[in-house]
């Protein structure tokens, strides 16, 4: 099953059930009006919207097209939003840049931050550059909506709370991360606001590919900068933490509540062939490669548009992203339809 | 205006209108039946709530008394909970305590982490001990619910943010700091569920008593651990940065929606005659005095109680919670009425 949310005008938009193809939704029954809410009521709402999604794809209810420049993200607001960094190589390689050691308990404790979650990106919108010189980046991820989720959870449990799975873009802005963690207290303004994908989708979906196994998933996940490709990464087998690994490692100390959001990391290969999902690594392998980066960070204009591709399909559809000069496009108020410049403006 | 949030068995609980003297309440028009929601549309829900507040305090309307363990958090989840540490002797103790430096940006650069904010707990619930060695501690904070907040906004802007002041108690777990906090990442195990006073309060009901001013409460902030007073804090002049210092810096690249929480971080005085509103502090002056601590953290049966006083009065009534032995008690589902372990149960 596969889900959206459509601004309706509202903060928490309107969820749609989208057929498998991404074509064409209808509006979820009334009861269950947002996706937090059939989060919040998950046993009575997802036979509903399954039986909604089977007509879909049966054909027996033609639904509406969908336009992406319409969505915002699954979750326009959400109550938690936690950012593992499961891809070693990741953090080994950024930890390079920034002249730091990756820490001594690299493969056995999670490295995780906690993220801003209340203004969350729709897959169109605009990112809002106010000043280049903090060095913004993208970071393309994986990420799962959890369940109700108990304290103390193992990483057999896990899988039973893992109730979507969708694409983030997690911006981070490279040039005010060394003071910030100098600080101690991990990143803060180093962090705008995160974006995700159209569409967040049941793990059964990703499993009839064979896509969804052990906490991971099997597709790789594709990184366009300005037309052109410049990360193809595999998703699975370099994911180090699982997700189950990362949800037992977050509920050992509390619980987290449906709709709670948790992110893979940046995606990274070792194989440097398969490219990055991020431009901080390329940086760093353009310093070993050559002595000094050649990349730039992102700058006005530039488009980042981030997808997956589960055995030659798009299951999240795409975040498709260009960076604007901040106040330069129409953002009015956060109740808007296009509630984020840019947002209505094709990419 | 006195605001609070009954228990009623669903996920936000419902929004109560109290009296002044926090001995009776109403609930709130149905029109804004949850704090989120009369957040979400304050501009409609201000006036109409202030009312209701009104004929409360005229005698106009008798209410009905509140029962402080009925009551959850004001806002039983939030979209984001960030704490500063405002309180620049708190950081000063607490890092020497670990072997720390405080930041060379002390003065100039605030400290901010981001919280969980799914699972808020109530003034009465009980705090769970899922381990003694992970060294539970309390810390007294105030807090401040934000509405919504631009991108950019200035210290001289940031007081129109402010909808609601209540107290804290943002529990850390002190024997997993060091560990964390080496891998770079900020809290996140070390900081197990908030708990928050029973009522918010407008910032005109403190500015009457002149304690509201420059983004700080004037008042005391009392900490009770075992019916000892260990904490008579002065949570005034000693923030270093307002509450309006803080908003401008975590607005710095994102903006923020209605029913954010921000808080002080520990209240601390200089004068060790004030006492402490964390047990690390009164540890670390004994190592100072005494070469080693001998207050112990927070064990099973403890109770601590954090209440302010603002000109003879209670404004946010009193947090009073009691540790209990993981499992101990009918903690049961996220949705029953007492939905915290030991909620109900008289502290």
């Amino acid at each position: 099953m596969k889900l959206a949310t459509l601004r309706d005008g509202s903060r928490d938009g309107r969820l749609l059930v989208v057929r498998r193809d991404g074509e064409a939704g209808a509006p979820s029954p009334d009861a269950w009006p947002t996706l937090q809410r059939a989060l919040d009521d998950w046993r009575a709402a997802e036979p509903a919207l399954r039986t909604l999604a089977d007509e879909l794809d049966r054909g027996a209810h033609d639904g509406l097209p969908i336009d992406p420049l319409r969505l915002g993200a699954p979750l326009p607001r959400a109550y938690e939003w936690i950012d593992g960094s499961a891809f070693l190589n990741h953090v080994i390689l950024v930890r390079r840049a920034r002249g730091a050691q990756p820490p001594a308990t690299l493969e056995t404790d999670p490295l995780i931050y906690q993220g801003g979650s209340g203004d969350m990106l729709g897959p169109r919108d605009a990112i809002e550059l106010h000043d280049p010189a903090w060095g913004l980046d993208y970071e393309s991820e994986v990420s799962v909506i959890l369940g109700d989720t108990p304290l103390g959870v193992t990483a057999a449990d896990a899988g039973a709370c893992v109730r979507l799975v969708m694409l983030a873009n997690d911006c981070t802005l490279r040039n005010l991360v060394p003071d910030e963690l100098a600080k101690g207290f991990g990143f803060f303004q180093s962090k705008p606001a995160t974006a995700f994908s159209p569409f967040a989708v049941t793990p059964d979906e990703l499993e009839a590919a064979g896509a969804w196994r052990d906490g991971r998933l099997h597709g790789r996940v594709r990184s366009i900068h300005n037309d052109q490709l410049i990360g193809d990464c595999d998703a699975g087998p370099e994911m180090h933490f699982s997700f189950f690994d990362l949800i037992r490692h977050i509920a050992r100390t509390r619980r987290f509540i449906a709709g709670t959001i948790l992110g893979s990391g940046t995606v990274s290969n070792a194989d440097r062939s398969r490219g990055v999902s991020c431009l901080a690594e390329r940086r760093m392998i353009e310093i070993i490669e050559s002595g000094k980066p050649v990349t730039p960070f992102l700058a006005v204009g530039d488009r980042i548009r981030i997808e997956a591709d589960v055995a030659g399909t798009s299951p999240f559809g795409a975040i498709d992203q260009r960076v604007v000069a901040a106040g330069a496009s129409s953002s009015s108020s956060l109740l808007s339809s296009s509630s984020h410049p840019g947002a209505g403006a094709p990419p």
